[in-house]
């Protein structure tokens, strides 16, 4: 296959004839789930997992199963396993792109604890079985080069994995580092006084969903009164970002001393950051003062809620996103630096947020009620 | 939950009723492919895997993807990173044997390596859609429950994990190993001369299937005129045998130098044989001579291919197995030794099934015409 330019590919939309696909072929329609919006909710997850709860002390060091990897001691001296696995279903008709997206998304998990190289990548795989075998075919080889191309970017390789038929098309995979105990920032160590920063907008789900409503002719659009120019130019702000690895944004954790970080995904940034608060060592509140989202998404969940909607509910931070950012708490200052240097390497914002706040107890996270709205424009 | 005995809960059967389920509730239904047998046939997996060959040599080593586990030289002088991942659908009906089995299942693949040490299990779980809360609260506590048991017994950890909803109960995990060198055997050194030893009897699809044949009580017991006690004792049987490690298995492969192994599974003894005579370092024939087949489920293969089926093509060594045994070619008076000891440890039988022929070009695998078939009764 020749080489794919992701941006041009991204610009010019996806074409199912070109790819050697039916016209009116679609591949979210292998799915009635989308992306990280597929998600068991956080709170049955929870309890579901307490079957773990007698394992969570290995060695005299929590290791706990809700942050974004699991961190083992090995018996090996000073080294640590830093493992992360994520599957979904598709969320954007190219399957390239998607291929790509599995693969950063998976990746992020990594680079929220600081961990900048993945010594191996398995892909995970289910075909779906609606498929014919010329579909089959088509997709799945584009999957995997973008699959592979992410990779190749964050300097890994595909080792392994696993293929089944499933009736949807499942699309995963599992990063694997081992690494020395320095390669790992601490993600609990956030103090009254602290920033918050966030490294991509949020409103990657009302984006890929109301794109969706174009491609279904399914009324929406006219409904809501949507322009859906701005949704197509939103689309692909989404795709480039949901491609674009959290890879430098994780070396400059080290660098700018962060003392928090996660990536925001299937729970919404205001899921991820309640996340983070629970393990945090001194007992703070993370406050969010500001949403950046996507440009026109907020417009689009306005017009949803003025109708009785819930409009995925963005704004109170629980939308999925799908290889989102990275939520990071550091000082004002190194924030400022932070900022500033990851945009030069990835000619891409990040803001901050809002604040670490101290509190008496147990740690919290939360929106501020009229939280300001950032409206963030494509780059493109 | 109070501790579960293995074994009775075999021999009892599941009672849906006695774990809060409905009476006519059955898990197998939560998919239309069960356990390994939903694999991508492997010509078109190895065809679609093209796109990776280029990245088949790294550190001058070569790595395959056709191996049970991927192995990786790490950064860390004489570690390697052994992995691999495996994920299907329910099988049988108890979700506590079920997690059972996908807990060996995945294990198994380091077991095939010689790696008797597994640093890290994620569990991979896609929680049916159809299920209602209650159900699915059910059934994921006794699966993480089996999946856990088993990782104990295996001495090993689950640390992470994913959970998404999915149309049918997908069920899988991750198993990993930081290993030094000598942990893993050579897999690739089959010389003319060995014999190949199997650990486990082959017929798991066929029992599997026929135990569904009565539970959805569809007519094929009656239309093959079946014997119901003797498929329910094979059901017992193969459960035994999917819910035991080889872990013993594969720490025997070193004391008895095993020159090459693998695990029998989703491809049939036949296409586990043929993977592992592709990846050999001398041209050999591996040639299988007798068949070790579950009690009575031969029987049930001759009535089907008497009335024009296929039969699961058991003879023709096509037929999937689930966390099926180990496939090793050894010196013969090594093999005596080892089939020995590890019958004192996990008190089941192993058998010599053919043997290491010479080649002057291409390894294969073949099964002879007429092979010995050799009838496996339960030991339960």
């Amino acid at each position: 296959m020749a080489s794919i330019n992701l941006i041009e590919r991204i610009l010019e939309g996806f074409d199912p004839v070109g790819n050697g696909l039916d016209n009116d072929f679609v591949l979210t329609k292998l799915t009635a789930m989308k992306g990280c919006g597929c998600k068991v909710p956080r709170d049955v997850l929870l309890q579901l997992l307490e079957t773990f709860k007698t394992d969570l002390v290995i060695n005299n060091e929590e290791v706990d199963i809700g942050l974004d990897s699991c961190v083992i001691p090995l018996r090996h001296p000073g080294l640590r396993l830093v493992q992360t696995t994520d599957f979904f279903y598709p969320l954007v008709d190219d399957p390239y792109i998607m291929g790509r997206i599995t693969c950063a998304n998976v990746l992020s998990d990594l680079y929220a604890m600081g961990v900048s190289e993945c010594d191996n990548m398995l892909m995970l795989l289910g075909v779906a079985v609606a498929l014919t075998e010329s579909q089959r075919d088509i997709i799945v080889r584009l999957f995997i080069q973008g699959f592979k191309d992410a990779a190749d970017e964050a300097d890994t390789k595909i080792r392994g994995g696993q293929t089944v038929r499933c009736p949807w098309l499942l699309l995963g995979g599992v990063a694997t580092s081992v690494a020395n105990e320095s390669e790992i920032i601490k993600v609990d160590r956030a103090v009254p006084g602290d920033v918050l920063v966030l490294t991509k907008p949020i409103g990657g789900q009302v984006a890929v969903n109301s794109y969706e409503w174009i491609k279904k002719n399914n009324g929406k659009i006219e409904e809501f009164g949507l322009d859906s120019a701005k949704i197509m130019t939103a689309f692909k702000q989404v795709c480039e970002q949901m491609c674009r690895l959290n890879r430098n944004a994780a070396k400059l954790l080290h660098k700018y001393e962060a003392h928090s970080s996660t990536d925001v995904t299937g729970f919404g940034i205001l899921g991820h950051a309640e996340n983070l608060a629970r393990v945090q060592k001194q007992p703070v509140e993370f406050i969010i003062e500001k949403l950046p989202i996507i440009e026109y998404m907020d417009e689009i969940v306005d017009k949803m809620i003025a109708t009785g909607g819930e409009g995925f509910r963005l704004f109170e931070g629980r939308s999925a996103e799908t290889s989102g950012g990275l939520l990071i708490a550091m000082s004002e200052k190194n924030a400022k630096e932070y900022i500033q240097e990851l945009h030069s390497l990835d000619r891409a914002p990040a803001w901050i947020i809002g604040r670490v706040a101290a509190k008496t107890n147990d740690s919290v996270a939360r929106i501020i009620p009229n939280v300001l709205r950032q409206s963030i424009s494509s780059s493109l």
